[in-house]
């Protein structure tokens, strides 16, 4: 006999996680969702939506430094305390607000750990639980640094909930998460050093755009170390000596590890039930299922070939709720996906870079700099895209202060397969991003 | 015998007249424009770019007051006279661009008065030009106030160009460039006041989200006078004092008259070749023809039922130069077209207000002021919606900080029909505007 018995089952409430819960309960199916840390998942918490609080602060320094020569005179500082308690007000309200979204829909949820006994039957501690059907929405967490002294470093969730940001800094890892950090750090005023084994950052970005960004960065004060492994880090006199592999070494007061992530799901008890998973992901198929017919794995946990964000992760929620109602019955299918890295500038991607443009396709390319809606900010901006025989859009990149808004329009125009005539029967607002992605495709 | 012989004159070099004049020569027309005054007219001269030059530096104040508690301190401060030669800098770089894009794309150029002799024949001084078609696309001009001392006041031309921004200032109107204005000395720190005869500003706007505006711009120290005339102005020991409707007295620095705008037209010998006109615009069919065949109006000077905006008037210069070849037959049918005051936080409209929904239509409004891309500014934002029976969007309000890029969502849903359902199949990026509007709708 278990004590609870649902349709589906949600492990993980993070934003796939909930977006399958929402969707199951509204197609009428009985839902549990178990939760073994935080109510609503990295991204709200101690990700995301956090981070753009702490840009968003520094961004209003860069803002001003950019006009202190056009009219807009004076001097802004953070406050890393006021900063940290501006960003806990909003990170308080979020636990709560979730809680109150599940009961208010009838979604059931428990706290605690879940632990497969058979592919139907979890356990939370000594509650167990069978659902017909399990969705594994655990997401990723930091993966662990193997060389002495990794115990140091501190990883994404401590660098967020840091309550004094001391004198210099460095970040192990040159991905999304270290450069935004990096960002924040050197634009608050803090000595900063990137350390990546790559020959640049962002691999995932236009290459001549992360290049533009790493500049930026550097004339904020940023050290870059490519090509460089941590050999240790030793504690000496309340500080950090972080010895790289060509000899060098730094001394910070502060190291976070910002180098990748790993899957979250080793405490599920998987491989006693047969779940095909490794270190980083579960292995599913294109329905988004295991290996074992009635579980699935959605986010950032899912080795789907695609990347790992949050509209992903909502994406798939959607659709895993819609196929265990049956109300579809095709594999999963992404539209176009816009990524962007909160770097300052911004850098957006959707479709494929320009470096990956077959010999049919054409790379456009425009410096908008001189345009109203950047020269007004004195903030460079640059569009590319790679355009189809056809005229129709296949793939963008940006690089401007608020990049992610831009690229939404690239993403519109190739789901919608728009071309220059398509466009200019949209009458955007004028003067906005919207107005110059119209002129320029 | 006449000088020149072109297929396409265009008489003005504002957006509505160049879009004319670059879309008919790609259509392999001959073609000349004739401007009068500033290549490129009102919009990048004196107009909507100039302003958000003034506008982004005084933002740059109000972003950095609304964080004050939360992280970001210190104190910036307008340079009138820094901004102004910012502002200059891009303003003195658009006839040259203009000029240069007419001389590239090989579209011949006149400078000077044009004036009707017969329907075909257009003098500019001694010159004679003979098109088949003519475009007139003049644009408005602030309109004369007839009151004692009228002569005191300053036009926005004159605003925008202004080398000190003296102690207290008074607007009178209160739409658009009036409120916009008032913004920009208000956030500059000048004492400032809005006198309109409207119980109201910016009436084509959603009512409760302009009062929240003028609320806004209270706690700014602007005084609104509604309800009132100007009955006179006088010139007291180097100020101003202006005697309203009520007989109240307010003393001021400078006086700028933002109330509305009439037809630039008059100097076209229109009457005499019989194009109905008045004073305000030039009457025109749904083809944008006159009266007279081959003459046809186009942006702010045509009386067309469509707001007068840089894209309508791009639009219709599209339009018009595919009519003259034949190209298209049918009546011009406008897109959703989205209005934007660019006050602090702005105001956004597309389509139906909400004030004008039928019984059948649901209005649906929500305060994101907590969701993140909001909270991280500690900005409000309010985002209202008219929804048809199927779900379908046919009307947006947007008060925010950058509601010009949130209404393109809205726009972009208006023109392609989107429902809830077709717009979870975009997967804008997160967070950003488009993702919150996904969510909303």
């Amino acid at each position: 006999m278990v004590d609870y018995k649902f349709d589906v089952g949600i492990i993980g409430a993070g934003p796939a996680g909930l977006a399958a819960a929402f969707k199951a309960k509204s197609l009428g199916k009985t839902v549990v969702v178990i939760e073994k840390y935080l109510w609503g998942g990295t991204c709200p918490n101690y990700g995301c939506d956090p981070k753009k609080i702490m840009l968003t602060a520094v961004e209003g320094i860069k803002r001003a430094e950019k006009l202190a020569n056009y009219g807009l005179h004076g001097q802004l500082q953070i406050n890393w305390a006021a900063l940290q308690a501006n960003k806990k007000e909003y990170t308080d309200a979020v636990q709560p607000r979730k809680l109150h979204g599940l009961d208010k829909a009838g979604i059931q949820h428990f706290h605690g750990v879940a632990s497969f006994v058979t592919p139907n039957q979890v356990n939370v501690g000594p509650i167990s639980i069978e659902a017909t059907d399990w969705v594994i929405a655990v997401g990723q967490k930091p993966k662990t640094l193997d060389f002495p002294g990794a115990e140091f470093t501190l990883n994404y969730e401590q660098f967020l909930n840091l309550p004094e940001l001391k004198g210099e800094v460095a970040f192990i890892g040159a991905g999304y998460v270290g450069m935004e950090f990096a960002t924040i750090t050197s634009t608050a005023g803090t000595k900063t050093h990137v350390i990546t084994h790559g020959d640049s950052a962002l691999r995932s970005f236009d290459s001549d755009m992360v290049l533009q960004v790493v500049n930026e960065m550097q004339k904020k004060d940023v050290d870059f170390h490519f090509n460089s492994e941590v050999i240790k880090i030793e504690k000496l006199a309340g500080k950090y000596q972080i010895t790289l592999s060509d000899d060098s070494v730094i001394v910070v007061d502060q190291v976070f590890n910002t180098a990748g992530r790993v899957g979250n799901h080793t405490e599920l008890n998987l491989n006693a039930i047969g779940v095909e998973n490794d270190l980083y992901e579960i292995k599913v198929d294109q329905y988004l299922r295991t290996n074992i017919p009635n579980i699935y794995a959605i986010g950032d946990v899912a080795k789907a070939q695609v990347a790992k964000l949050v509209p992903t992760g909502n994406f798939q929620g959607r659709y895993v709720a819609e196929l265990i109602q049956n109300k579809i019955s095709d594999p999963i299918k992404y539209p176009a996906i816009a990524s962007v890295a909160f770097t300052s500038p911004r850098l957006a991607q959707v479709g494929i870079l320009a470096k990956d443009a077959n010999s049919a396709q054409t790379i456009k390319e425009k410096d908008f700099s001189k345009w109203i809606t950047y020269y007004r900010n004195h903030e460079q901006a640059i569009i590319k895209t790679v355009l189809n025989n056809d005229g129709t859009v296949t793939g963008g990149s940006v690089y401007a202060l608020e990049a992610e808004e831009i690229i939404n329009y690239l993403v519109e125009a190739i789901n919608n397969k728009r071309t220059k005539l398509s466009f200019s029967q949209i009458l955007y607002s004028y003067p906005s991003y919207g107005s110059d992605v119209s002129d320029f495709i």
